[in-house]
């Protein structure tokens, strides 16, 4: 799907995120960031730009079946909102591939600090949506790091028989993951961040 | 070394959590944790119990080779203090210990939020310490989860010639890694954690 296409989907777009470039370079110093982590990540994003959906099933799957996590869905009503999981879902899609593919550049600073806005201060307001969850709570921001590194190496490994590939490939995105939460922390904590 | 000799060391002797067992359930779920995980983790306590300072001396030497990671170990004349740095060092080999053999009770939850609130608002307080950074950024501690996991692999594959074990073990290690951090990170943020 092209990019332009996804509703709500605002990269290059959006206002310069007050995380500078320094920041960012020392936060991939902490994460031992090489340019093997970005080359590893370009080939994951290679294998995975196939599967998109299958991946997308198995979050919605595990998010779907856990009342504590799909409340964060709920519409006005207080009960999950199948446009808004839908709305969600396309763009969710699209960050798979922009974490395998875009530069560490200042768009893509200013794209995290958007994505972290639309949890904490302006939840469904990109959708239309008068959800009854105000906010995804910091404790679920960070759980995520663990679910959303563990299930993608199967992904990983179905795309390539070289198993040091697949190690590569999984510790850059781990590091990838943890880089983006920890961007999109900043927010919640803004003068402890 | 017997923890009733590690000095600022107060398990089972703080002021209880806020947050609940309900919570701690919660987020248990949302990392799938099952009794399997439990069990690889004592296990992985077993491996690492003779290795504790093969693994501080990894970590410290990663810490002491980053300056804008050494400068949280400052003391009063902006230069890390060998003191601070030994005495916060038992502590983090007990934190393996513990990490990998305590049952997560209340005095679990209490002492998370006690690493927590030494983070955070008594920086430097358990060892005397007038130190010139009043707290570790919660960007450091969220990136924390990448090297603290990913350098423990080797760690446990030298402890068994099993890779599922392997595999089992370090799953549980990344879990419970994350689960603290989502812990320690809870003051930082408390009305929207």
């Amino acid at each position: 799907m092209a990019t332009t296409t996804i509703p709500g989907y605002r990269y290059g777009q959006v206002d310069p995120s007050p995380v500078t470039e320094t920041d960012l370079d020392l936060l991939k110093q902490t994460l031992l960031w090489t340019d093997d982590d970005t080359a590893a990540l370009r080939r994951a994003g290679e294998i995975l730009a196939g599967r998109v959906d299958d991946v997308l099933d198995l979050w919605y799957g595990y998010v779907g079946s856990h009342p504590h996590l799909v409340r964060y869905f709920n519409g006005a009503d207080g009960e999950p909102d199948p446009a808004y999981l839908d709305a969600v879902r396309v763009r969710f899609g699209q960050w798979i591939r922009d974490l395998c593919t875009r530069p560490h550049d200042a768009d893509w600073l200013a794209y995290q600090e958007e994505i972290a806005r639309r949890h904490l201060h302006d939840k469904g307001r990109t959708d239309g949506i008068a959800t009854t969850e105000p906010f995804v709570p910091l404790r679920y921001m960070i759980a995520f790091i663990w679910p959303i590194t563990a299930t993608i190496r199967d992904f990983l490994a179905a795309g390539t028989d070289d198993p040091d590939e697949v190690d590569a490939m999984h510790r850059a995105w781990f590091k990838a993951v943890t880089l983006s939460v920890v961007l999109w922390s900043r927010p919640y904590a803004p003068e402890l961040w």
